[in-house]
């Protein structure tokens, strides 16, 4: 599997259920989301503005992936939000087809941004690191099933503070091609 | 990393915080419990006893571990059980060391054993896999610093019930050597 193709089994909407330990404190916290991806082609304006802003040749970048959450899961730089949105675009190595970079749009405009990586490893397992000014993150993303995605994540602040969470996520629906107007009108 | 060095450095004691989700109900579920793990030597007797009841050479066991519990953890077929303990053989291929066949000390002495199979990733990520006659369960175990090892469970039933867990175990401490005589008579 490669990246376009592990986004495009992403595609869809799903439930996404999350647990949070804070090993140091021994404490969990929990959420819920409703989880929509949308893929965004190579050429789509989103995606060329997003490898712009990061000084990418837009051409490099093979595909993009809208993301919208809505729920009570903390996320990011969002923590709190009940919702959000947010565009990633990987780039691929041009000498490494399995790994690359990872363009993500931050939240706050002002904000410089970062560039993220990612691996997918030999057992397609996509891996994602952003490494920030204090932080550390390393979130690990596989298909149990085609329609059961997991997905880990690992948070490791500079002050030796640690977080792992567990997203467990199963697709609530396919996106349908539009009916046709003709069908509509059979039904009719 | 090979897996005796992964045995090694999952050597001590671990406390283990634990949350199930169950995808189709939307519930999840927690626990915690202390993990204890021994490092056997390959010519120990529980490790040749496990091999023989396997019908595997026990010159091919590169080490063995007994992993103890104490909690509030559902685990394996020893479900409800606030304790229990197990020994675990790693028998690599001959021909690609960082894959093998990993025994298992059942509970019950009266079932048939059953064989899982282990890798160890290009992410030095060990994945273990065991095939029951009506499950299948993946569990992928690594360590995010030598102190903080996480560990994910899936388990999908023939019914098309599936499960997700993580673990977030941090080390409780490393076993010290015995304090010499002579130190503890020039502190008293």
């Amino acid at each position: 599997m490669d990246i376009k193709e592990f986004f495009e089994q992403s595609a869809g909407k799903w439930f996404s259920q999350r647990t949070g330990h804070h090993p140091a404190f021994k404490q969990a916290e929990s959420g819920q989301s409703n989880i929509t991806i949308e893929i965004l082609a190579a050429d789509a304006p989103e995606v060329v503005q997003l490898c712009q802003q990061y000084h990418i040749e837009p051409r490099l970048a093979v595909c993009g992936a809208r993301v919208t959450w809505d729920g009570t899961m903390e996320w990011y730089e969002d923590k709190g939000k009940r919702s959000g949105s947010t565009v990633l675009v990987p780039v691929p190595n041009p000498d490494k087809a399995n790994e690359g970079q990872l363009l993500r749009k931050m939240a706050d405009a002002q904000k410089a941004p970062v560039t993220g990586r990612y691996v997918i490893g030999n057992d397609d397992a996509l891996t994602m690191i952003t490494e920030y000014e204090t932080m550390y993150s390393e979130e690990r993303l596989w298909f149990a099933s085609p329609n059961f995605r997991l997905r880990t994540t690992i948070l490791k602040h500079s002050g030796g503070f640690s977080m792992a969470s567990l997203y467990s996520e199963i697709r609530m629906g396919v996106s349908q091609p539009p009916k046709k107007a003709e069908d509509a009108a059979a039904k009719a």
